[in-house]
C-alpha cells in the first residue's frame, strides 16, 4: 500500500486528534449518563411541525428545495432573517447583508479563512467554544485568551492583551465573544460590559465576531438583558453569527453571518469552494418554520423545558457538591461550569467519573492556552431531570473521594 | 463605517468574483433558455419517495435525524455506502474507509486543504470542473492542465507535465480526473486509458482523485464501461469521490470520500472545523432511500429521461449547427462540449446569444490556464426537449451570424 500521509500539507501534519475526542470515546459506553456533548434536547425536536411543512409543499416548492441553490442562501429565507434580526434583535441592516451558512461552524471557518494570515491573533474569552478555537488554529491563526468575571471579558485585560500584541508586532484580526450564556461557562456579558467591549473594538479598529447560538434561550430576565452587541454597533464593526441549531435542529446545518455587505460578499466567494451552497432542503424548511410561527412557539416551549433542566442541575449541585467546588449560575443556554480546588485536574476526575458511568467535558478543551485544568463543563440540555440529579450526585461523590 | 476589508488575509485579497458569475448574472432574465448551470432535472426529483421516507420515521429515528451527528457521517449510511461501493462499483474496501461530506464540493475543499502547501501543483484535465479548480486555488494550490482526446487524458502529455514539474522543483500533490462524462466535456476515459493513468500514478507516487458524480447516469453501453479507476487500484493510491446530487438531490448536500483509512481519518479531523457534521437529516433520508430501493429505481428512470434529452441535444446540433462547429457525443452525464472556429471567443458568442435569450457557460470557466476560448458547454439536463431544440437552433443561428 502506498503511504499518502507523507504528501499532506504542513498545516495538515500539525492537526492532531484532540485529547477531548479520545476522552469522549471512553465515554461511549452503554448506560452512561453524559453531561458531555452540548446537544439540544433530543426528545423535544419539532418533528411534527417539520413533517407538516414538507407535506404541504407544492411540487414547485419541492423542486426548489431539492435543487442547487445560490451560494449566499435562499433569497426568501435571507429576507425573513433580515426582518427578524431587525425586529427581534434590534439590529439595523443598513449597509449590511446576511449569508446563510452550513451551520455556524462553517461561519467560523469562513471568517477564519477570510481574515487570518499565518500567526494572526484572535482574542477569545477564557474559556471559549472549542469549535471556534479549532477553526482559528486550522486556518493558521493563533488564539490568545482574555479572562472573564461574571459580567464577561475583563476590559482592562482585553486592552492589555491588545497592547501587548501591538508591541510584539502581531496583528489582532478579531475579538471572538459569546456574550449570551458563553459555551462552556454559561456566563452572560452584561449590557454595560458589551458597550465597553464595543468601545475597545472601535478604538483599536478590531472587529468583534459575536457568536449568539443561545440568545433566544434565556430562562430569567427579559429580551433586553440579552440584546446583541451588534444592536449597539454604529460603525459596522461587529459580525453577528446566528444559528438554527438550538431553535429548530442541528441536523439541518443552518447558520448565518450578518455583517457589512462587503464582508458578507467576500464570505460568499469563499463559500463557493467550501460547499457550493447550504442545504436548500433545510433552508426551505427553516423558512416555513419561521413563517408559520413554529419557531417562536418552539422557543417559548424550550425555555420552559431547559429552565427546568437548568434548575435541576443547580439544585443537584447545591444539594450534593462539597463546599470546595464552585459553579456558575447561568440564566440561559445549555451549560454550567465547575471550578474545582487548584490541586485537582479534571482529566483525572473524568477518568474516575467514567468508571462510575458519568461523563462531562474536561475544561482544557475550552482553554486557549496552558491554564490550570481544575475546571469542567456540564451540559444539562439533553438529559432528563432524574438523570441530571443522578449524574451530579455521582460526580459529587467522585469529587469528594478526590479531595485532600 | 469601519472598513474591514483591509483586514482580510492575503489569500482572501486575491479571491476575485469569477467572470462566469458575472456573465451568468446577465443570463438571469425572464424567459431565457438556459443551457448553462449543470443542474439535475428539476421536474424529476423523487419528492414523493422523500415524503414517504420522512412520514414513516419513528420518533426515535426523527431524533437522530434532527440531532448533531458524528463528523465522519452517520454509521449505518457509511456501512450501506461501503456495501454499495463494493457491490456496484467493484471497489475493495480493505484498508479503506468512507467519510460523508456536505456535497462533493466539500470533499474537494477538504482534499485541497489536506494536501496543498502554497504553490503545490494539481494536474487536471483540459477542460475540468470549475468547482475543483476554484477549490485548489482557494486552498493555495496551483492548477496545471493536461490535454485530452476522446479517450481521456493523453498519457504522454501527463508524464511530460509531471517530469516538467519535477524538473522545476514543484510538488505534484494529486491528479484530478472525472473519468465518466467529464464536466464540462462529456468525454469518458476509456478503460484502457484508466489503467495507463493508474500506472503513471503508481510510478510517480502521485495519488489520483477520481470524481465520479455522473457514473450511474450512462445512456449507452454497460456498467463495465464506466467502472471506476478505484476498482483497479491495488495500491491505495486513488481517492474516490461520490455524491447523491445527481441520483437523489443536490439540495441535500451529500457526498463522500472513499480512500485509505488514514487519509479519511485526517479528512475527518479537518471537517470538524469546516462544519462539524454533514446534515444528519439529509443522511437519514439518503439511507432509507438506498434501503428501500428508491435509488436504483430513480437511476433507472433518470437514465431514460436524460438519454432522451441527450438525444434531443445531439439531434438539434446535427440539424442546426454549421459545419465549422464540432461537439462531443457523450454516452452519459449532463453536458455537451462545443468547439468553434479558432477565431471565435465564446464570451462574444455568449453576449450575442443572451440577447436572443439563450445562455450557456463559456469555456474559459473550465480551462486551467490561458487557452484559446473557442469552446463552450451546453447542459441538456434541466430543459424540456422542446427547449433544448429551440435553444440550440437559436445558438446555431447566432453562430452562423458570427462566422467569417
Amino acid at each position: 500500500m502506498m503511504d499518502l500521509t507523507n504528501l499532506f500539507s504542513e498545516a495538515t501534519m500539525k492537526v492532531k486528534s484532540s485529547k477531548i475526542r479520545e476522552l469522549m470515546k471512553m465515554a461511549s459506553v452503554p448506560g452512561i449518563i453524559s453531561l458531555g456533548g452540548g446537544m439540544p434536547d433530543s426528545t423535544s425536536f419539532p418533528f411534527e411541525e417539520i413533517k407538516d411543512i414538507i407535506n404541504n409543499w407544492t411540487p414547485a416548492k419541492a423542486s426548489i428545495a431539492l435543487q442547487y441553490g445560490t451560494t449566499n442562501g435562499y433569497g426568501p429565507l435571507i429576507d425573513k432573517l433580515k426582518e427578524r434580526m431587525e425586529r427581534v434583535k434590534h439590529i439595523s441592516m443598513e449597509g449590511h447583508d446576511i449569508i446563510v451558512t452550513t451551520g455556524s461552524q462553517q461561519a467560523l471557518a469562513l471568517l477564519s479563512k477570510l481574515f487570518l494570515d499565518p500567526g494572526d491573533v484572535v482574542l477569545v474569552e477564557i474559556p471559549s467554544f472549542i469549535g471556534a478555537i479549532a477553526s482559528i488554529y486550522s486556518f493558521t491563526g493563533d488564539v490568545v485568551g482574555v479572562p472573564m468575571d461574571d459580567e464577561g471579558m475583563l476590559i482592562d485585560d482585553l486592552t492589555a492583551v491588545i497592547e501587548r500584541c501591538v508591541t510584539d508586532g502581531r496583528k489582532v484580526k478579531f475579538i471572538y465573544t459569546i456574550p449570551n450564556f458563553n459555551n462552556p461557562s454559561g456566563i452572560t456579558t452584561s449590557q454595560g460590559r458589551r458597550r465597553k467591549l464595543l468601545d475597545v473594538s472601535n478604538r483599536y479598529k478590531i472587529p468583534v465576531v459575536e457568536d449568539d447560538p443561545y440568545g433566544d434561550l434565556f430562562y430569567d430576565g427579559t429580551e433586553d438583558d440579552y440584546r446583541p452587541i451588534k444592536s449597539l454597533d454604529g460603525e459596522g464593526n461587529v459580525l453577528y453569527l446566528g444559528t438554527f441549531s438550538k431553535v429548530l435542529s442541528p441536523g439541518m446545518r443552518l447558520g448565518w453571518i450578518l455583517g457589512p455587505s462587503d464582508v458578507v460578499a467576500k464570505a460568499e466567494l469563499l463559500k463557493q469552494s467550501f460547499d457550493a451552497c447550504t442545504p436548500t432542503f433545510s433552508q426551505l424548511i427553516a423558512l416555513d418554520y419561521l413563517e408559520k410561527g413554529y419557531m417562536d412557539a418552539y422557543i417559548g416551549r424550550m425555555r420552559d423545558v431547559y429552565r427546568k433542566k437548568r434548575d435541576a442541575a443547580l439544585g443537584a449541585l447545591d444539594r450534593h457538591m462539597p463546599p470546595e467546588v464552585t459553579w456558575t449560575r447561568p440564566s440561559g443556554g445549555l451549560f454550567v461550569w465547575l471550578t474545582l480546588p487548584d490541586y485537582l485536574d479534571s482529566v483525572d476526575v473524568f477518568k474516575k467519573s467514567v468508571e462510575r458511568k458519568v461523563a462531562f467535558v474536561t475544561g482544557d478543551a475550552f482553554l486557549p492556552e496552558d491554564h490550570r485544568n481544575n475546571v469542567l463543563r456540564l451540559a444539562f440540555s439533553n438529559l432528563s431531570e432524574d438523570k441530571i440529579e443522578k449524574g451530579i450526585e455521582i460526580l459529587a461523590d467522585v469529587l469528594r473521594g478526590m479531595l485532600r
